[in-house]
């Protein structure tokens, strides 16, 4: 095995904004890939976004931004726009990698990139697949998951708060970066590459069975609350106030249950009585409710620790909900880094010492995470070392506003 | 720029089931891999789950193993384990790669199999960091999310309907595979990576700033129904009955929102009155109840159409709330693969004629999507193609019940 980080060697200029085509080079960069992120002077439309440190500096833009290189360039000059060719020129064989969200810049565009790196890999994020621009929010709204998330009951839609399509999308840009990557290293050959936020969406819902199903049955799945479709989970709620979340998903996790909650003889009386089989998973969500209904009291005599207790060495998956400020007590009680080995404290410049997640793919050579820089703060490093550039051709670079 | 499939040459064996270990092989298949999904005969815990087609097939599972082979293996019996790893070994130059979320069966860990392949990548999915098993809805439910999800004033958890967590460790599964193999083809040196799906949740949500901000400011954030957090997005009602999604997340969005709802000079003057700054995404947030109020007359005068029309050539991002019976009457209508290439209509035994994803990663030499194998369908050719095993002996192992 070798302990060296998987990505050491890779060279990536992100020029980017919001959350996907940051997560794709703060993704490479946590695996050993340099990354140099190239910014607007002043910065890109997330420099300030929420949340905030009391200090002003967003903890999002720090947070999506470790490990990487801050470079600022005046994007409207054309020395400016020159300087990225020359950056992307210059930035040797594991260099030539691009990732952008940036549209209606053709100074950015892999036909312009191709004449001075011919070998280019150019993955550009859209927002629709025809190049009209979109957000998670937009897109999920047009895709049908808000129509069927939220109590049972609720009309209207129901928005996620986790932007889950740009996270995908970000991590979908690095795979997209690296199999290209591996092709290029065979082959010699570069790659454009495009990847729309809506088309991620659509993929990963068709692939789950979303769009196939409502093609096939010409209907929508129900809004079923906190019900899991086709299965039983269910959330309940504790003596002391709490609620926990059980998910049975094979015939054994819910054998267990009901052998944990004293249910075994009342389930198999309940199976005989409706002709169903709660071993399987369709038998088990159509009769959800009054399995619930059954399952209730036990959850609602127990406070938690007895929960804990009568599902301890149990297949029964479970988990109380707890809120941020719960997992991040849970963080610090555990030790922090000391309890998992991706968890660092960091101090980052703005925010203060913060936990910060290494990759999760935990593996030998695993960088930790190391702050973000302060934007532009590795610009004159950038261009020293990739170009070659003296100090006061720097110094000039700056006066005259190119550089900021 | 080279037309052939990046992934091409690449082998990847995968003993999984349910999202994220398949959603991996699928990525890599899709991108020209070759995946070999192995399953216990007669089907992992996911073979049957919902939705289900008319004929009783999971769409489920044939959306998540599309264009893999299937092999199906007796995986109590010795002979049978030991088919993988000589399968393993087998599996070439490019081969030499497992991905599993299977626990508990030593003959498919690292150590094993490092034994008949030195190089190999061992990719281990697991739920908890520390080893325990957990699903998307445990691990969503511990991290904080459901309590800030749903309409605001809903007491208690609204969990999400996507497997958000699956999908990112699917993808993050995929990139340390890539990333693994990178480093593999210049040092020759394999690679042992565990990926917690727990891990991957606290990673997202604390890059993402929402584990900082809780660690910082002692809180948590509040419920805001579908609001966008730090910035101005909202629903909002139509004349005709529909909802769309409205989202401002630069000063130029807002300005275009006001100047085409007519709301200008009013938003100019509630800046004074307010002594706010609609340009600042905070400014925008602490007011987003009043500006929300304020626009709502526009759109519920104005049909779905007129929406559209009004806000037509404008930067504003908006779409509106579809379902996905919808989305799928739209990409046949839009002419599925003629309006977007990443769309197929696939033959899918078991399930019949439907639209199914290729990669989002658009690029030359993207394969289209092919159908999910029968369960076990591929064993003969892969015994025979990898390990070179005649038909007779082939007959044998599956008259001994070691292949089914």
């Amino acid at each position: 095995m070798s302990d060296a980080a998987p990505l050491d060697g890779l060279r990536v200029l992100e020029i980017s904004s919001f959350v996907a085509s940051p997560l794709c080079g703060l993704t490479m960069a946590q695996l050993g890939a340099e990354v140099i992120r190239i910014d607007p002077i002043g910065g890109a439309g997330d420099q300030h976004r929420w949340p905030l440190a009391p200090s002003g500096t967003s903890i999002y833009w720090t947070g999506l931004n470790k490990s990487k290189k801050s470079v600022t360039l005046n994007f409207r000059d054309p020395e400016g726009q020159r300087l990225v060719a020359d950056l992307l020129a210059a930035s040797g064989p594991g260099g030539g990698i691009v990732v952008t969200n940036a549209v209606g810049r053709p100074w950015l565009g892999y036909d312009q990139l191709a004449r001075v790196r011919p070998d280019v890999i150019h993955l550009q994020i859209l927002g629709h697949h025809d190049g009209r621009p979109a957000v998670d929010y937009t897109i999920n709204a047009g895709l049908g998951f808000p129509m069927i998330t939220g109590p049972e009951g609720h009309l209207g839609p129901v928005n996620h708060v986790l932007p889950a399509w740009d996270v995908a999308c970000g991590l979908y840009a690095a795979i997209g970066v690296l199999s290209a990557e591996r092709h290029r290293r065979s082959t010699g050959a570069g790659r454009r590459i495009t990847l729309a936020l809506e088309d991620v969406a659509l993929a990963v819902a068709g692939h789950l069975g979303f769009l196939a199903e409502a093609q096939l049955t010409g209907a929508d799945r129900p809004r079923i609350g906190n019900h899991l479709y086709g299965g039983f989970a269910r959330d309940f709620a504790t003596a002391d106030g709490k609620r926990v979340m059980v998910a049975t998903v094979t015939g054994r996790h819910f054998a267990d249950l009901a052998a944990a909650t004293g249910l075994a003889g009342t389930f198999a009386e309940l199976e005989r009585l409706l002709g169903a089989d709660f071993a399987v998973d369709g038998d088990r969500y159509e009769h959800r409710e009054v399995i619930a209904s059954l399952l209730t009291p036990w959850f609602a005599g127990r406070d938690l620790a007895q929960v804990a207790q009568g599902l301890a060495g149990t297949s029964v998956l479970w988990s109380p909900y707890r809120r941020f400020t719960d997992v991040v007590a849970g963080l610090v009680a555990d030790g922090g880094p000391e309890g998992n080995s991706m968890l660092h404290e960091i101090d980052q410049p703005g925010v203060g010492p913060v936990l910060a997640a290494a990759s999760p793919l935990e593996q030998d050579g695993r960088p930790g995470p190391a702050p973000a820089s302060r934007l532009g703060g590795d610009t004159a490093e950038v261009l020293a070392g990739l170009l070659g550039l003296a100090a006061p051709q720097i110094r000039d670079l700056a006066e005259r506003g190119i550089t900021g």
